[in-house]
């Protein structure tokens, strides 16, 4: 088990006459992952939304603010249960076994475009021996064809945009990965958390994206741009690609401020709990919800 | 209420080493769609699954078939109860009171970047008087803007490509009416079904792609490209875009030959089912399935 | 006749091992637009070419510099002799009638994609009468689709996102009005000059952006994005698009900094020189240069 | 010496009320190209134009053609005098050398936006020794990473889309190859003329299009579709891409049949002269036009 403490800090300035937000900051529900303690703190006197979407767990809460700052605080300690599996041992699923939650996230989307990527990821993928080696070979390709460099791109930066311009960050890596797995047939998501275990010289504690994809019988995770550690991620939320899963969607006049995010992985006395770290072994925090009969 | 007959056959050959095939056409289940008769043929000896997406109640049929001709047909007898309204009547919803099924659908997707096209909305339709009456005139904007002209288009083409392109298909004027709609946020998503009282001038009976749109407390149907008579349209799917709902999804190496479509409005010797028509009130087959706390 | 003065410093930060520069900031010799006086200042030891491109008259400035400051001072004055027109009486040139200079610039270029526009410019200006009025049409028509906003944009825009985004700088409508002159078979190019007249709250003065359209005998100027005094663009240079008229392409490690322009126009004793003012003449600074026989 | 001959039939019903051509199927006469003889027949009665662009050499035909058939007919017998070198002893040139006619071809035009390629051409090229050996390199490459497929690109189609589709004729090859040397500013153009010595596999003798890429002193040809037999190639046109150099480009209602074309080297008696075949040298049939001072 890991048990990490994070804590979130979102400041804005909402112009005239108010603004809506929707936010997935909140840690989300999972059998693997489990909210030991949680506190949110909204600076103005709202009544906020918190709803769980039923088919991705994912957590979002909604409010209407007034004109004027707004800060919203939100801390939480998370209990982190990993599945480990040998990569050899994890399998690619044919279509026709997949279950249907796994279905959906063999097609497009926004930012995913894997219906123009099928002859790039035959010809560099193709031949590979299927199974978790495979899309191994697939997050360390983007991560060595695409340079990590800050403020290269934009909201409307796509997987092909990536695979032309080759640079970006890590929603853009995540987003290429996420389109050549797909054009393969296999189901990858975009997942949301924080950077945990990133190196300062990137900049300071962010959020995070990463991928998971459906092997075996469960989602493993894989974190293409290769800045932080995934046993250290919390998950807020996952969804087709950042259009589903935005921290924050904003609709209204409002100047945002960087946020400011802490999170660390804790120590019990006895030393039981891990610290988070690379480590070899395929890694899982979702096994499928829903067995197809 | 409306009857509606209809019958589809579908013919592939396939190819080495077989092909795995996701279909979605069999009428949803939904409070004002009723299937009052269905039946399935598959001309290969393969067990089907059909399952139901909880979150969209699309009903999708997924086997794997052998090479060689492969022949599937389905039928089905529906009854269309439609909630009618009057369009002065029904508003738009501010984000912050839209159920979360509907939140969904006010983000950008594969084939309809919304996030791109904020400025075009915005001033074409921003001073609009908001209601039915705005996003119908979103619809007769696609409708005069976009010319309807077959093979123009193909399965990468997007609401930004029409928006530049003017022509397209029902799946071209859909994606660019949703787009628009989800630029100003409103949800809208794309719905499937056949395209019922299309002029023989535009070829044989086919499917039909359209627009369902969150006003008030329910998703009122469009046809952008104004091809057939919304009255008489089953519904199979409805999803972000294309990419979700497609009638066929395939897999390997399959020549596909023209779908043969048919469908009709049954009479009853009382003459009490309506004939469906083109009437002027805002027509709805599905409420919100999830009201908010 | 228009007299100008004009002095432009550039200033540039090269890297290791030394940098390639092509300067287009010399004033174009053409038969109404006469270099009165003209000086060159460069801060390195270099040998620098100048060397005029035989179909378009651009002159362009061509050197190597060494690792260090590099400053490029240029000032000229200019006098600028104007062909007046009115505009009913300037016709649209059949393609039959094109002289072979004004050919080149009907089709679709790097940021004027032309070939995709057709169905837009034929829904918007098709059915006006031919000739200045409509082109004064397409330039009205940009300008008010299309919003100033600096930073929007960058050196990958094109026409079709523009025409998508509706927002960008003076090159983004220049683009955008020239590819849609090209899809009505109207040669258009884009020329180069100083922001002559425009309002310092858009900040200092800038190199600028417009447009030329052959109507007529001649080329004929245009400024889509409405925000200086064409009577004061002394040109640089004229190509199919800003991939051919950079002010400065720059090959090499170097960092930018702002240029530093100045620009007036002079008065003499007399009261004999105009002063640039919006008029509404068509106005033109070029006569096609090869007649067809 | 290679002699050549070539006869072009082109076809088309031109609607009311007439079309323009601008063709552009005249032998270009070149220092290494010499038309032995000519002769042009045009089925209407109209008056031609051929003029020739002082730039490229290139000659066009321009023609008003009535409602109804037009048949134009084009026979010549070309001498072509390469130009061969050993390709180890074929420099780049660096931009502070480039001839200014080979400057043009450095920057972006509309089917090779090399201005988003630099990242693709530095990571797969940038490393390797410049000179003939390096451009091979990049023509290799294309040849191994695309598809040669007729009808899966249409006249929209650019390097960046084949750079992500992977699949296209020989023309999407040439504009890959060509917008991947300007990203290392390599001046490249397109080139056009008949595909002599092409597989009768892909169907009956065809225009064609390749490349050509300054090195050294002179413009080399490269073939990046291999799909025919360079020294065989009578130049047409050249131009920085097929924008520039349609072999028919048509203004109107206007159907088009497929041209019938045919190639073929002579021999003469005493065996002096080639026969075209595949050679390890590097290949050229254009010097530099203008020698920088």
């Amino acid at each position: 088990m890991v048990r990490i403490e994070l804590s979130i800090e979102l400041r804005y300035d909402v112009g005239m006459p108010g603004g809506d937000f929707v936010f997935n900051i909140h840690c989300a529900h999972t059998a693997s992952q489990t909210v030991h303690q949680e506190s949110l703190q909204i600076s103005q006197a709202v009544t906020p939304q918190v709803f769980t979407d039923e088919a991705t767990r994912n957590r979002y809460l909604r409010l209407h603010a007034f004109p004027g700052p707004l800060q919203v605080n939100y801390h939480a300690v998370v209990d982190l249960h990993h599945h480990l599996a040998q990569p050899d041992q994890v399998p690619e699923v044919p279509v026709s076994n997949l279950p249907p939650e796994a279905l959906n996230y063999i097609y497009p989307s926004r930012y995913c475009q894997s219906d123009r990527l099928g002859a790039v990821a035959m010809a560099e993928f193709g031949a590979l021996p299927q199974g978790y080696g495979r899309v191994k070979a697939i997050q360390d390709w983007v991560r060595s064809h695409v340079q990590f460099k800050q403020n290269t791109t934009n909201s409307t930066t796509s997987a092909v945009d990536t695979l032309v311009d080759r640079v970006g960050v890590c929603r853009d890596f995540a987003h290429l990965m996420i389109a050549l797995c797909r054009a393969l047939s296999i189901p990858a998501r975009f997942a949301t958390g924080i950077d945990y275990g990133a190196d300062p010289v990137l900049g300071p504690t962010d959020f995070h994206a990463y991928v998971e994809v459906f092997l075996g019988d469960r989602w493993y995770m894989f974190d293409p741009s290769g800045t932080a550690v995934p046993m250290g991620f919390v998950r807020f939320g996952t969804g087709r690609d950042a259009a589903d899963v935005s921290f924050a969607t904003i609709f209204g006049s409002v100047l945002t401020q960087a946020p400011r995010i802490q999170v660390a992985a804790l120590s019990d006395p006895a030393g039981l709990w891990e610290q988070p770290r690379h480590r070899p072994e395929a890694i899982s925090t979702d096994a499928a919800m829903v067995a197809l009969a």
